[in-house]
């Protein structure tokens, strides 16, 4: 069924798919907030303990510092690939849930990696959870720009290609990595808070 | 009183709609990404304890991705419902937030099942849960077309009762299966990721 | 200043006041979500125990249906309220502002609530909330009119006092209950699931 | 790149523009919303025990009080920046992610002044947060006024910057405070509540 038979179900789509992207944002500035949660204090230390309980939670400020860059990234990433969708249909919402149902898995596998910053199993488990979010964002972006659900701009198209390579990159070279110094992973992700494509303005039109 | 005497009027109304989808995209949003607080892991345990713990979260691992497939799908059913209403009261806009009180519940429902997964009186307490929100959805919608608050797409509403009639079936039928075999019914729920109406292309008109 | 020189300020401004509400109805909606957290489970029951352990949780399920019930309500206010404004001040932003501060507090007395049902402490630490959040909504709305910053319909401002006195009623009047009969009190909460100025159509305009 | 080149793509922007301002306001609403959970009661508690429970934790309460005003405060030299946005770029994107990243350590920040509030360690904490929003807040600021991406309004630009050093006075003066009278500090930063701008009209344009 094509829903673009008249002016008013296109407005009528337009609010649809407005709510795609508005409830896409507030799953990531949810997940993003909820990291916080990570981070806390027990009650009852005595005033020389107050300042080594912070600090003792240094890794876990790491982790909170490097998953909120990762999911600020990949906001930014779903941002890029949505101003370039043009036309959705129920594969594309489909794996858009799949693909926030792991952005949601960050916060948790960001508590692993805060409790156990020097583990294999937690750098893996970080490192798993952030390639799944890549490999879907790029399942997702192939098979709408091959459904022609996307208006191809081969300048965005590269820059995307460019931004989702860099950071598949970054997370797939850091599980060998982890394996040999699970306590050097971690800092290799800080790169990602640099982004290659920054400078490019954008008039907002107002 | 009807509010239609005056453009004014519609414009402002067209605002307060926009609220009501926005308020309820939010609690979607917020219910779903609350799910991944049922994942977790304590403090202190050795280098070889931290895989077998996460292994030993299996369970809440499954109730995630069966209540993140849930919720998304209620949040497509409420999304395609809201999309043909053109005018509400405030009888609807009661139904709608007991419906939304019935989603939040599903994350508790989730954490129950994740921790008693295998176990009749967890799986019955999800299905019922989720009975409850397509019972009242079915509510909703009829009591919206009867008043009239709907635009009638015969194709839309047709759609609309497959994927109500879908999700319903699944649960209804889980409930005697949790009795015999409480650890089968929550595989039941997968199905619900696929979606009997996908690859119906809608433009968004941008 | 008086921002009202050209019509693009007038547009930016739009987006500010666009901003309030949305900023607003984040803060409902995830103060309503909020409220799934009072319920849970702990692990390593029996099979027999769960169901049980859920029966415990009676006055908690009690707690949540009445401040869903509750915020979903002031939510309503609030959105008619921000329907018929049509400028705003820092004064109203402030106002707002400590408006939300007391509808964010509302889960932490629905905790209490939900803990210690039977208690006067609980009751009419509860009351008290819901009554400062009527009386600081009643200061806002009449603050707005006054400096003239909204719309008067009469009938909508009727409409208004109607719902804010309802609401306010039920609450101030359940205090004095609570130190007589405190298991009697949040059940006279329920009757604001009822809405006496429901069935008021109001077309949306799409 | 340029994307003003054609009146579509302005289109697109502005979408992606509001994504951003959407995501912003979603993060505020949720690290404010989040400060609730810095309250809470134990079960098992006896009747004449849970007053005074509710009283032991006058500072949380306090805490939330001066947080909640902060993070509204912070809101709304947010929303007045980027009121006065007109184009944006990557630079800006990610300097608001790390101003966000700030906000969000706000709830954290906040338990722990509830917690030990008397204690210099914790006001200090609480201070430093504070100090760096502001500080991130006026790079963000300058950065984008230089960049040529704002529409220079004196007059607001002037409020603007009122406001920022309004609000570091407040927390640069509070942390010499915290040292001689860590107990005094807090309260300090109540005067947040009154905005010196305020009572400045402007139209929403509806």
């Amino acid at each position: 069924m094509s829903r673009e038979a008249t002016a008013k179900r296109r407005e009528g789509n337009e609010i649809e798919f407005s709510r795609i992207v508005a409830f896409s944002d507030g799953v990531f500035s949810i997940a993003i907030t909820l990291l916080v949660l990570n981070l806390g204090i027990v009650k009852g230390l005595g005033d020389g303990e107050i300042g080594s309980a912070l600090w003792d939670q240094r890794e876990n400020f790491v982790a909170y510092a490097i998953s909120f860059a990762v999911i600020g990234r990949f906001w930014l990433v779903h941002h890029h690939f949505f101003g370039e969708v043009t036309a959705f249909d129920g594969r594309l919402i489909a794996l858009n849930l799949l693909y926030l149902g792991w952005i949601v898995l960050i916060p948790f596998s960001s508590e692993v990696l805060g409790k156990y910053g020097g583990h294999t199993a937690a750098v893996v488990l970080y490192a798993a959870n952030l390639s799944g979010v890549v490999l879907i964002g790029l399942l997702m972006t192939a098979d709408a720009r091959r459904a022609g659900l996307t208006v191809t701009d081969p300048v965005a198209e590269r820059e995307s290609w460019v931004r989702s390579s860099y950071i598949a990159a970054v997370f797939l070279f850091s599980i060998p990595v982890a394996f040999v110094a699970p306590g050097l992973a971690p800092f290799m992700w800080l790169i990602l808070f640099f982004d290659p494509t920054s400078r490019i303005v954008a008039r907002t039109g107002t």
